[in-house]
């Protein structure tokens, strides 16, 4: 497996993401963009980045957030970086449409089979990515958020749409997953959604468990590999 | 694949069962219940029960539902039968555990791995078996309603629980979703959801476009083919 660095301008900031891709195989392979939990590019999306190479053989980008590759682990710091990208959908939609072409750019990547997955807020970024009428085979959000934008957009999406959900995620409550699901169906967007029984917040994320608030974050191993599975089975109809 | 008439006794009904095993493999094999849609046992769950010998090497047993394998076409015919069903928890545990009994007590089947599925009303009747506290690995409904005899034997659940859901099925509304959702909780139960978008009642059924009211219950083949998918992840996850 190959990684190196991607540098690409993303809504005024310095982007440097980390493509992987497996140089054994030939020829364009389907790419993945892989966007991090609100705190920024770290090892947890890097580590899913590698494996969707490893496991699957996609060329994979685990894309920026914040810029220069900053890791912020102060949530309240965090918060209001992300309210702008909750609110206008013109920067979200730059931070991901650049990641996008930077990935399509690349010789190892086939420009017409991508995804996009994320976590957290990485998650809610696949699907803004995915309203903004992006050309992707899907969108995958892990334990993410589903306040978009522009709900109203739901009709440009031109992928599937997957949402995997801890059903006890204080951060997701039934109301929003109502409000996603009432998007979804005005669409006319093909989408799922999977709710994991005694789940909650960052269920990927095993470093989660040091925020010691286990009622809010914290990771299960079943869900994990249960989550990676169903993405893993719709990459399998979607990237053919 | 070898395949023969099983018959049982349950809740004062003769009951024909069908069992599927391949007699190529040696040992006992975990094995399934099938538990059928409202209207009977007919070519649709045998079917589905075939699946699962021939493509997972599981023994199954197509479980009859209103004795001697009468088949009801006529929803007006069926609905009283199911009544004291929906209400009357020893009578639906008496078809459901008199079948598992019969299932288990094959020299085929390893009777520490059973699980059970079932398709609309036999959805139900999946969830009606687990609640009764019977030995399974797990209960899978697909298109199964969720209202359930006894919400608060839920604690006495011993396998995982999966509910496989069109997201516009009229007879699951968002409101029984919730109910089932919250029984699952109080019940400390490992349990998972899906909603598959666009889908109604009966995707996995051919035969439900005959009805001619597509927007009550109508085949999906993208649905179908997904839920099976995730009926067979957790399979290989439980009856290991």
């Amino acid at each position: 497996m190959k990684t190196e660095d991607l540098r690409y301008e993303a809504d005024g900031l310095a982007m440097i993401g980390q493509l992987t891709w497996d140089e054994t195989a030939g020829g364009p392979r389907p790419g993945v963009l892989v966007f991090p939990e609100a705190f920024g590019l770290g090892e947890h999306a890097m580590e899913k980045a590698e494996r969707l190479t490893r496991e699957l053989g996609y060329a994979a980008l685990a894309c920026d957030l914040h810029g220069e590759r900053k890791v912020i682990s102060d949530l309240a710091q965090v918060m209001p970086l992300l309210g702008p990208l909750r609110s206008d959908a013109a920067k979200v939609r730059a931070r991901t449409g650049n990641a996008l072409a930077a990935l399509a750019a690349r010789p190892q990547v086939d420009a017409a089979r991508i995804a996009a997955i994320g976590f957290c807020f990485g998650g809610t970024m696949s699907f803004e990515l995915a309203l903004s009428g992006a050309d992707i085979r899907a969108a995958v959000g892990f334990h993410s958020g589903l306040a978009v934008t522009s709900p109203g957009d739901a009709k440009e999406i031109k992928g599937k749409v997957m949402a995997l959900l801890g059903a006890d995620d204080p951060g997701i409550p039934p109301d929003q997953r109502a409000a996603f699901e009432a998007t979804m169906r005005e669409g006319g967007v093909d989408w799922q959604m999977t709710l994991y029984g005694g789940v909650v917040h960052s269920y990927t994320n095993k470093e989660a468990d040091k925020l010691g608030r286990p009622e809010f974050a914290r990771y299960d191993a079943a869900a994990d590999r249960r989550s990676w599975k169903q993405m893993s089975d719709l990459f399998a109809e979607v990237m053919a």
